[in-house]
């Protein structure tokens, strides 16, 4: 997601530690200290603005949500929804998703979201896609055995892509949605940009396919 | 595919030895000898009309193809367009898709074709779609290690039926095409369906599956 930069994000980011993590690499092995429970810990990676995560945490007070998102000035728009709701089982966490092994310890997440990720059509930037294998390397470190991600984009490419990379990676697909909004799917939470696709009659994919 | 019964099917199909096996329990382990050569044997399991299989058979004259359906109104009229073409590397098997090990002997068929498939939409009739796991139990058989099936639909419940299905066996999505018409693929030859289908604007799925 690109976003002009926001003048004052920084400052906001820094002042709200009860929700935004200062200190990533003291975290590995400590996110139940951190929530103050022993919980099941989902993150999105790529969080965007938060809608996802924030009503995804609303839905589901049992369990903790960590949006992640590299830019600065889209996680504080995040932190803006999250300031609003006043949830305890939410936090953010400004990293990228290929560094992941340094925050969090071996199946210390239960579950991964990816949502409306950066497609990076061209063939060059194949590295980039957050369902490159070496992404799933990553995932698959810090997810349980079994662990699942649970992924949603509108774009072709992308869901061929990475129904291929998945499957390659030695991952089963436990189902496949190809489209979402004319199937229904209980307690979805739409993303911002889910909305707005799917107002224009954007087809919307979805997969959960599990780590084996 | 339903179709009207035709007079006389019976009899046209009996009375083309050539293209029509009407042997098909005697020719398990025999169809290099039946082809009269050793090139690779694909098959398709519900080729309806026989406008797919023909036209294969047609652009790869060093394949042999085997077009297989139940219905012997249907096969009858993929006879007619058999006969039309003339081509050496073409026979027809008049039986159940879940029978075909009666028929071919283990790594006899080098590749599988599914396009179309009926799509048996109620849950309680999942057992007949043919990408059902005693279906794939019935193809690994006859197909080589690493042996793929190609499957074609218009129909999106199927579809996504379809990849699970294919994933939890422990088969490989080698790719995956969300709209083959828009993507386009080389040497794509278009069944009855697809072209009347794709027309309408229906998106076309298409799928490489291997068993590992």
């Amino acid at each position: 997601m690109r976003v002009r930069n926001r003048k004052g994000a920084s400052e906001l980011l820094a002042n709200n530690p009860q929700y935004v993590i200062s200190n990533p690499e003291e975290c590995k092995g400590k996110w139940a200290e951190i929530f103050g429970n022993n919980n099941p810990i989902h993150i999105e990676v790529g969080s965007g603005k938060g809608r996802f995560v924030t009503g995804m945490a609303a839905q589901n007070p049992d369990i903790n949500y960590i949006g992640i998102d590299i830019q600065m000035t889209v996680l504080s728009y995040a932190l803006d929804r999250v300031l609003e709701a006043g949830l305890p089982n939410i936090k953010l966490l400004q990293v990228d998703g290929s560094s992941l092994t340094n925050y969090f310890a071996p199946a210390e997440i239960d579950q991964l979201y990816l949502n409306f990720s950066d497609p990076w059509p061209k063939k060059r930037h194949e590295k980039r896609r957050l369902t490159y294998k070496s992404f799933l390397d990553t995932y698959k470190e810090i997810l349980p055995e079994k662990g699942e991600i649970h992924f949603k984009t509108d774009n072709r490419g992308l869901f061929e892509y990475s129904l291929a990379s998945f499957s390659q990676y030695g991952m089963v697909l436990k189902q496949v949605w190809l489209d979402l909004h004319a199937d229904g799917l209980e307690g979805n939470v739409m993303t911002e940009y889910e909305e707005k696709f799917s107002n224009k009659g954007q087809v919307i994919y979805r997969v959960e396919a599990q780590f084996q």
